[in-house]
């Protein structure tokens, strides 16, 4: 344990954070959690907390507005992964402020994890600034400050999507129809959340992963929504009715739907409609894919994942 | 238990279904529940099928559409109670004419548990014909064969609201920014599941309510939404930004939307631009109220309801 590097999470206990720190301390890391006074003893929090507890995790008082403690609980660290939410993204230059000011860390992996937004093209309002312009402008800070990174682009998580078979608002896998924006045609990538936390723990201490992204993109993983429809109907013994929406009729939605609604509809319009997710090379120059990277991982394929819902 | 009546859930696994054939076998009611076989061996209904067994709850195999098995397992209880879903909803007329042939059933409660369908005014597509229509018209024909019914008018249920203090699509409840539909001030009824499934079971035997509509409406879980914003924001000790969307924006985006968002944001327009779940008064004619006819009950509260959010 001497030897591993000091992994410390800002962000810890939110969605994705979670998987984070539990794949961290679970590999023998010294894990660090920032979190604030209000968090530790907040009821929503508790079961997490007392997971992070029994796990060895260590936690650290401080908040992204008080610079102090941020510097501090950094110096204490190798490795800083922030998974802040939505609304924090834009804030993530005070952590790199921190960064710099501690001067100590070797790694620092942004809150991203999603689609890569140097590459995707075609993304619309209001995921194209509230998202993409927003995770582009923190990655522009961290190269021009000379910080050591990784960005992790793990596509779409797939706790979130598959369970309704990516059917906004709905609450269980469809049975009779199923909704397809565009033609179903372009090729997206569901990760599952603790496949994501085991790839980027891995790639913390890796030579080959500095100032690169890591694109989870297992081709396991990867389908056009036509063949994962087709898989789930396989999966149920069931043909669907398949509803395709037109890109121009998705659009017209996104521009009336409230958020977070219309959030989320640009970024499925971004993969499903428009390919995001795959419809780009990696080129070595920028990018390493982490099933290649680290073949040792047993990870959740879609067809797995999907089983549970049948 | 060999007075208590005989109770069939037909759609027990679902998401209100559960708790109705939970609340059914924990106050000693003999309960069955109508199944597929395919349900019995679904991997998602596992955690489900295994509870109900610890229950003592009886499994029967059948389909809506295998009318000799819905008679026959109607034939083995006294009171019938419908938790089917929406695409099901419909298709309850099968269940009316099965209980039309068994001839033995004290009580039909069809699948309702919402607003009000007979005296919300003012419901905009699609859950004008989906919802409201539709369940409208399995009322007809239930009190056109004669039979004995009550109807469950449970409003919104807490835990698909409040959680996110009705903000669709988001994950969990607001900390900066809310959406308030209309001007806020309109007053809807929030309702824990288990509360909704307490007063049905109650309420299967009595002749109060007979041929009536138990509206489950208690003082303590009736806001405005912007006095549950007030509540949200004492809790917190954060003032929000109340961001109101006038109701011709909402009509909009409800013309936009796909399903199920459609359905779900027409559910909100009755409830939170019209009112619909306390713009009438309650008459002795067509119904009585849960709190005050079991005053006995101990349900949650909306400020209870709320602490584990926090």
């Amino acid at each position: 344990m001497a030897n591993k590097s000091k992994i410390l999470i800002i962000g810890g206990t939110g969605y994705l954070g979670k998987y984070i720190v539990e794949a961290s301390a679970r590999s023998g890391h010294p894990t660090l959690v920032l979190v604030r006074n209000s968090t530790l003893t907040s009821p929503s929090r508790s079961t997490t907390i007392e997971d992070f507890k029994n796990l060895g995790v260590q936690f650290l008082l401080g908040d992204l507005d008080d610079h102090t403690s941020l510097v501090n609980s950094i110096k204490q660290a190798d490795v800083v992964i922030s998974t802040v939410g939505h609304s924090l993204l834009e804030h993530q230059d005070k952590i790199i402020a921190a960064i710099k000011e501690a001067g100590n860390v070797k790694r620092f992996f942004p809150s991203e994890f999603g689609n890569d937004v140097d590459h995707a093209q075609s993304v619309v309002e209001p995921a194209k600034s509230v998202v993409y312009a927003t995770k582009a402008r923190i990655r522009r800070i961290i190269e021009a400050e000379g910080i050591p990174y990784t960005y992790v682009s793990g596509n779409f998580l797939a706790g979130f999507f598959l369970p309704t078979l990516a059917q906004l608002g709905a609450t269980s896998a469809p049975r009779d129809k199923v909704i397809i924006l565009g033609d179903g045609n372009p090729k997206a990538v569901f990760n599952k959340e603790e496949d994501i936390a085991t790839y980027t723990i891995k790639a913390i201490d890796d030579p080959r992963t500095l100032n690169k992204t890591l694109y989870i993109r297992p081709p396991l993983n990867t389908y056009s929504f036509n063949d994962l429809v087709s898989l789930w109907e396989k999966k149920i013994g069931k043909t669907l009715e398949r509803i395709y929406v037109p890109e121009e009729q998705l659009l017209n939605q996104i521009k009336e739907a409230l958020p977070p609604i219309n959030v989320r509809l640009s970024l499925c319009h971004s993969a499903f409609v428009k390919g995001g997710h795959t419809n780009f090379e990696i080129e070595p120059s920028f990018g390493v894919e982490a099933s290649e990277l680290y073949p040792d991982v047993k990870y959740t394929t879609v067809d797995q994942f999907l089983d549970q819902y049948v």
